[in-house]
């Protein structure tokens, strides 16, 4: 903790980055949000397994918040968060101020087009642009050798290593399962936006995802029954469902039957908390 | 040329170009779609004083090409091309195939807003998403510390010097001058296409482009006016005119005078063959 470096700037970043490549050295890249919770920390030690020196980067990405979205009262903690990291073995904590990830006249984005078409990419139409643009200039100024996300936000997961592959990056991506409470939720930095009925009722989520993950074991095939029976689930407690959706676990194309590996994915509002969540079939 | 090395894969460009870094030497970028003339190769002779190693790139890319475009009938000559790249001093030409850019599944896409809209952008819609695409991936595959362009191609110039700062890439970008025919065409691969009597009547645009130069330099500061008369004076050859536009010659901002670094560039089609070109003001 007392060694951890922020880094400010993209070039100071890069030049760090070629020091330890240098140096014979591996660099690890877990990007963020910040607000940590235990689900980043499991993030940044599989990194620092993975590779020699590890770089979080805190970085609230305007562009991948629509105008009515949560940017602005999105929660922050520099302080926690370079502890939390440094505790979990973080060399670097990467913060770029917005003017210096999108100067003035900035005007280059990153689609990827299928796999952010559905789900996620239907109720927040530019939001993987955002995140697919971000990821590809974030690893541009960390050039990582191996990139450690959660399966807690699958479906940007699966754009990340879209567009790994697709310009040649060459950057290990490695997805980590989602880090849950005891009681189930899925940790996520906007769970402090929970009031404590609305935080007991959240619980349906994951309930609902692992009654289906159950009912695919017990011999369950057909997707949209499955699908179906979670959203009347959440739905029944009094959350809004965005979509609950049952795809192939690599494509996330839509299934006719569960045969191969498959994902139940949700999404729901409750309150003016969105939360989703995914498990594996 | 003796020397000249042929690279098909983007993975073998990879670590040709890590070798070159390790032994302390620079990489030179001339990506081209082939068919080599006098231009491409002052290209490469300048990339050969600006770096140690030139890898000249020839990949005729599809997604570039609208349906109704010529990418079937575009001219090719594998072997004339690399005793002209080996000539002019090149390393390494890098002729991936269609497949090994765009394997199956491919769906990542660069889009570079503001200055691929209008001209070129608006003729042809997709053009520059195609461009900014396929330069990031060879710009992946050959890793160049410089890459040098031609200012033929104004427009494109100007979106991959965006691409390139936008997307923290660290590569200089080098545009060099026009090379033209002695009589004053500027040289193209597309020029074979043009039959004795469409080559003489395309010798328009590069006189109404000068004549423009000229004008300006006696005074004339109406950008307006100045394009009108170069559009007139191509239409008066029997050219069908796509645009003339004169514009800021950094941004391509349409100008309300001309007073800073200005650009005048014109698009025209003369038979089944367009052409395009562009003067400084």
């Amino acid at each position: 903790m007392d060694n951890l470096k922020v880094i400010r700037t993209v070039s100071e970043m890069q030049s760090w980055s070629a020091d330890q490549h240098n140096l014979g050295l591996s660099v690890g890249c877990v990007p963020t949000m910040g607000y940590l919770h235990a689900g980043h920390q499991a993030l940044i030690r599989e990194s620092g397994r993975r590779a020699d020196r590890t770089v979080m980067t805190l970085f609230v990405n305007p562009t991948q918040f629509a105008p009515h979205e949560d940017l602005a009262r999105y929660p922050r903690d520099f302080a926690g968060d370079c502890q939390k990291a440094g505790a979990a073995g973080a060399a670097v904590v990467f913060a770029p101020g917005v003017d210096d990830m999108y100067p003035a006249g900035y005007q280059t984005y990153v689609t990827v087009d299928e796999v952010s078409q559905t789900m996620e990419g239907a109720v927040r139409p530019t939001h993987f642009r955002g995140v697919a643009t971000v990821v590809l200039k974030l690893f541009n100024a960390v050039r990582p050798d191996v990139a450690v996300f959660g399966e807690k936000d699958y479906q940007q997961l699966a754009v990340i290593r879209r567009l790994t592959l697709d310009l040649d990056l060459g950057i290990d991506i490695v997805g980590l399962p989602t880090v849950r409470e005891p009681d189930g939720l899925a940790m996520s930095s906007r769970n402090v936006y929970l009031k404590p009925e609305e935080r007991a009722a959240a619980l349906a989520i994951s309930r609902a995802l692992f009654a289906a993950q159950a009912a695919v074991k017990a011999g369950a095939a057909d997707p949209k029954q499955v699908a179906a029976d979670a959203a009347a689930a959440i739905a029944g407690a009094g959350l809004a469902v965005d979509y609950v959706e049952v795809r192939d676990a690599a494509t996330l194309a839509p299934l006719d039957a569960i045969t191969g590996p498959g994902r139940i994915l949700a999404a729901a509002r409750i309150g003016s908390v969105r939360l989703i969540d995914n498990m594996a079939l």
